[in-house]
């Protein structure tokens, strides 16, 4: 399979999996993208005219104010955008289950010095009553001082803020003088889940700056940091380029998110991963002893079943674990996931439960 | 020029430049490396099948010990590098001209907490005698300790490192207790230069941990963090992730890595670019007025010329200052860079010194 | 009252508070030790005879394998103790109400970069089941990872760990790859309470580093971090000193402690810290109206008493809530509260408590 | 020698050092003020009235603007004050024998992130022409952005800056969008070598944050930062308390500046440490081989003499080595340093250097 002066092709491109939807590849149209601007050379760390492009498609989707910084990673946007946004005293209100919390090795501390104040939550989203269970951080320097909210969008438990609820945060964190980041790994199928455009979950409802996703629709790597209040958000520049999260080459990474938005593909993909979601969650929910254990209003499923069941059917699949003693599991959906590909994973879901319901007969043997 | 469904180019890819290195787009080999990487579901973060061969592929250049860390930049490398190998009390000797020092915007320090011991020299390059001035460091509490010296191969002045000039190094430091990493972000360039495999100039003369450099030698992005000395150098995984330099598309990486090492591509280009650099010093060290400023080892040009014909050529050629009070200016060439950019170049040199030699005449008009 | 080249006294000897035993100043012999060590030159830094006898002293209360690092405050102890048990990438373990947690700015995330997994509790306590709530963080990068747990001895509660629940706590952490560090700013406290030695709550139980207080015990200032693993707990010194709590003129913080130490000093202030504790609790426990909230198993009071009865008693007391909305306030003893102290402070609470149930015969007037 | 319930003196008071001013111990009236202070409950955290008081003494000092921070040490006084000057991103430009840089153990990288500019220098003093030569880092992102000029007076060579001097440094700072951080260790001593008041040489020449220094100048221990910018320095609350240097028993910080501060004795010490200085330069200038190898204007005095003198000296001796290939040593005076301190060491040496040129007849022995 070795092309001459290339690599082997090592994987099976029909297999899918619900693992996460960063297990996905790039979508056929951002490939092109890259071989668009490839060739020549172009200046080097933004100067490029790719990047003085997407300013202007950035701007048709977060507002004329919203300036655009291309980085490589979420983690990065999202230390990135702390380090903007927290001074050397400051804290980070999160929930408990936000990304920058449980799954960035402590990046935000390590990098950047922000302490996150971790806030249970049923549903992984903040309201301006969790907001205020740090109320008594705000007395003088012997606390971490709350300098941001950040939340995610859609959530890590699957769920989507309405634009009201997102509203209400901002509104309680600036009256609290403190400014909102959101984590918009998956903020498109944020939008695509509520039927709205980007602006209406971030700019219009008072969202100082975002991390926005590229990675988890569609691109090979990317996100790009937001800013949508430049008189509060400042220094991207400085700080991208000490995070080190400033691409040389950055056409490459301007590049595939103008693919992603200006004709919207974004939307197409984040829709496409949602409807697959909620197809999975209808087909499982129908099966005996499975239960779909969380609203699915963006791409994850999130399901209780038995654990037996949860391993035979880990012999094909991978999937993660969410929380082992209940024994709830998480499935994600992809921009590339087919309708074929759920109802062939629910068809295993529902084999290995029926195999659960019938052990004695294999046990058995003949009378 | 739209293509349907997909963005415009807007760009001549004709167009070469000599300010640098990262100017330059990706290898053709490498895009379509991308392209059979794609497709369908990969595990994330790593433990997908191309960054499994990955491992193999840097074995056979680097010998059989070596492990390969995918990370997005060279800033990156460099900082998750020096995190193994400098505690939290040390500091890193590096010469006054490395990247670490000067154009990583502190990241070393910002990030990892490394004191940078920025020492002088002649021409980049650290020697034993040089790691010696920093001997006074090495005696108790008060000084950040000395736990690593940082070399870059090439130099940030187009010199190459001997590898006995390397081994000296590497022994002096082992014998006073310290690592050794090399910033490679041009190591091929250094290899072609010296037409010696990888290794001879890093494992067999006792580099400790690499910094390779893909960016710059036809990747799209992506840098290499190579531990040669897996005893001394540790927990690069966490290190990589804390500092946000873990991919979770990695397969995207790695197979551009596959592309550029598993044939020589990165050899060809090295090879590429160094003789460009090569017949662009021998033009202009031949026009009158303009000198050759320091040994042409790798791909690196650096010239002294009247600021005047700087400011002229500056109207079509974009390359940077390197000392502007001596008038010494900086000219990359590149993998793509071919005899027919470097002979137009010369001769616009050419062409500014000659309006240069006769201002008069111009000024001067018809008798 | 200004002496002859001197400078006045500007409050009253007399006065005592029950807001924190910081607010209490250095106990007379402490001050004599200063004049001890004072006069002629000694060598800074912890080279002077005062610090090498301390390690003797240390030694005795801890067994022979500790070593004593004098520092400046409870924060710094923490955070240098801290920065040796936790790796770049780690995490700590600590009880939500943990000073660590909350009253140190974020100085453990913002010097150390240590995430700090902050653990609801009833009582302040740690136990295995609750070190076990974060089994989830130990696989894999994605996760700072818990390298120590943290625990306070006496609590920010008041409550007093016994020797086994620490050397379950210990056990635990040890046989999870961590290991155990004790912000013991009221160890003495605690032992007192206990009527055990120093030892049997750290050494003798598995503690591996203590953060020993000494200025809530009647120094003027100085904490000592003390290393009883020194296998697993190394280089003090380098992060003493790169932490800024390496005091030049360090005799006069190693003969505070020796005033402390030697002779029972330590004990005896404690003792009658915990004494005057209970004596007023005993005291409001009496008052109709007023609650105490927790176990009083060291120096400090949490009661619970209307709020306009505390707002009453503000007039002339200084002390903090603890939780506003449930009416919770703290109340600390220190070494030199007397049963003088107490008895006129629990007057005062009486006094405000009977003024809220006689509130009409006040407003009423004659008739 | 043990006192009743006391610690036993274990050292003699009538020896004296040359080895550093922080080895003499605190002067009686300092010892004094703390009995003073001592008795009673005083708010914690600087809400005392001696902290109170103190303000107004700087006041005095410093002109109607200034406000004093005390913090521990004078490391963690440089820390802080940098971490209020110079952003994530900056840089500090100092000298490279500044004991930010050497001394520190590297605590500004480390604690603050602040990356050090090290600047050769002659004699310890940066020029508005040594500050320029940083003025190739001003061009955006990839450099640290010097954000701070540090300069220390007396400098570590003993030498003085004279308010002149000083007022064309900030004057460059300034216009360069940089602010004057001034480590003052040593303040007192330039003060008293220029006969000039403190003011003269920062708030009057445009420093705009101050390390005060008391270690070295009588306190048992104790420096103040002192912000007379107040406009651009901020934040010194929560910054100091982040980084481990908010005392809790601060009146007994804040008690000891009042007694250097209130009525002279800082100058009186200062003086008698120059005067002492002099003295030993001029009577060892006199010892035929042994140079004093730099200006002595402050309380150090530098010689160069043979390596066997030296070692001779260092039987009854100590002293550091400044350049150990040149013979250079340094001799520091102290507060407490007397003339007779001062003629029995300069004996000394003259014995030394007379063995020296007498050796054979010592080793020949009678015939």
């Amino acid at each position: 399979m070795q092309k001459p002066d290339g690599v082997a092709r090592r994987h099976d491109p029909s297999q899918k999996s619900f693992a996460s939807d960063n297990w996905a590849g790039a979508h056929p149209q951002v490939l092109a993208a890259l071989a668009t601007a490839n060739g020549g050379h172009q200046p080097a760390y933004g100067d490029d005219v790719y990047t003085e492009r997407l300013q202007e498609v950035f701007r048709e989707h977060f507002g004329p104010r919203a300036a655009a910084f291309p980085v490589f990673n979420g983690t990065g946007a999202n230390v990135v955008a702390l380090e903007a946004v927290v001074p050397r005293w400051g804290a980070v209100i999160a929930a408990g289950t936000a990304h920058i919390n449980g799954d960035e090795c402590g990046a935000p501390e390590k990098l950047a010095g922000a302490k996150i104040l971790a806030t249970p939550t049923p549903d992984g989203k903040l309201t301006p009553e969790l907001v205020d269970t740090h109320l008594h951080n705000f007395d003088g320097v012997h606390h971490a001082q709350p300098s941001a909210v950040s939340i995610t969008q859609s959530t890590e438990l699957g769920t989507v803020y309405t634009p009201d609820e997102i509203a209400v945060v901002c509104e309680r964190a600036h009256r609290l003088g403190m400014l909102v980041h959101l984590d918009g790994s998956r903020l498109a199928n944020a939008a695509a889940s509520l039927d709205v455009p980007l602006r209406a979950i971030t700019t219009d409802v008072g969202v100082d700056v975002v991390s926005f996703g590229g990675t988890k629709n569609g691109l090979l790597f990317g996100e790009a940091i937001v800013v949508l209040n430049p008189e509060a958000v400042h220094d991207l520049g400085y700080l991208r380029k000490m995070t080190a999260q400033l691409a040389s080459k950055m056409r490459f990474v301007s590049v595939q998110f103008e693919a992603l938005l200006a004709d919207g593909l974004w939307l197409r993909g984040a829709q496409q991963a949602n409807a697959m979601a909620r197809r999975l969650a209808a087909q499982v929910a129908g099966i005996d002893g499975v239960r779909v254990a969380r609203p699915v209003q963006a791409n994850a499923v999130f399901a209780v079943l038995p654990r037996p069941a949860a391993e035979g059917l880990r012999q094909r699949h991978s999937f993660y674990d969410w929380d082992h003693s209940a024994g709830e599991v998480r499935w994600m959906c992809s921009f590339d996931t087919t309708p074929e590909d759920v109802d062939a994973f629910a068809a295993d879901v529902e084999h290995e439960m029926q195999r659960l319901r019938q052990p004695r007969r294999q046990d058995a043997g003949p009378a």
